[in-house]
């Protein structure tokens, strides 16, 4: 039984979705040594979230933005919690709209991901600056 | 400790919301080895998703896609995303609203859900195909 | 290797958004033991639902509450499933919207949850009545 957890660091990004896939599999080079188990991608904040979603266009990621600040929009009349700027109420909704963890299968070594399927890291703020992330993930030694 | 990876293809389903806990659990069958432990289900897919719902009620799958339907409506005017058809990029946020895992405790060698919980297939395509599923479960052994 | 699974009951919570962070830490006292694991909560209903979020202030409870019912409103027309009365269909889908299960990273014997991140238990049901959880956690002995 293997067990990895590390601390991986992303740069801030502009608001809106970003493909991530790449950044979190870097940050666990240890993950070459499990054959069956599971990965966990956990973020610790409350107005940036995580998604799994298409890997391929760049339009997908801008469409994702252009709905969810429709549903959710800056400064809407019913928030009261203002005090942090018309952004920060939303991010709130939105992140829990989406996840704060995902969970991946991994076989032979590697996330076990469907071929269009990306890690996005979604982020809510006009300038929530870096964001953490604790990656966990255990399972069987590979043989 | 146990280990269990195992692939399930579902077959192909009208678009809207599908009880499959059934299937899912026929694709487990060395569940019944585990005594404490947890499941993961995961849709290796971007236009389809999982959730847990009620299990009971016909209606209830039906209005899922009442809501679902306009709260994402087919062919928006603000996606660009729209070279592989007007229900792709609603897809694709439905799928990030729902979940596209599912972790559920094992006990006594069974999934343990709540009473009304079931698993349902969220197909969001309107010709979506087979669905694949990765399922992967690790516990104790059963005493 | 480390396994805990407990059953932990909420006790019944006007409709909204509550923080239980608590609660649930004090269902699992076993916690202390693992060094490095995972811990997930699993609530075994369809009407009320868990998320994580900010700790701190009460504004974004009931601004939370102020979107959800915006959005997913009771007793909307084109809901068929009504026999329940006019916020069980609502608190379904505000269910799958949010999430039937959380899963956190465990270090030092405790929930490794970002500084700003708080454990919620979402009511949906005007009259939801007690809450059950059942919460796993697994991993390596704290050395």
């Amino acid at each position: 039984m293997i067990w990895i957890q590390e601390q991986v660091r992303l740069p801030a990004v502009p608001r809106g979705f970003h493909l991530v896939t790449h950044e979190v599999e870097e940050g666990l080079p240890g993950l070459s040594s499990i054959g069956v188990g599971v990965a966990h991608v956990f973020i610790r904040h409350t107005s940036a979230s995580l998604t799994l979603n298409e890997n391929a266009s760049r339009d997908v990621l801008r469409d994702f933005g252009a709905w969810f600040d429709r549903a959710v929009p800056d400064g809407a009349s019913y928030f009261e919690h203002t005090l942090e700027g018309p952004d920060d109420m939303p991010a709130h909704i939105k992140s829990a709209l989406l996840d704060s963890s995902l969970t991946i299968p991994v076989s032979d070594g590697r996330l076990s991901l469907g071929t269009w399927q990306g890690i996005y890291l979604c982020e809510h703020r006009d300038s929530g600056g870096p964001r953490s992330l604790t990656v966990t993930a255990w399972g069987e030694e590979r043989g």
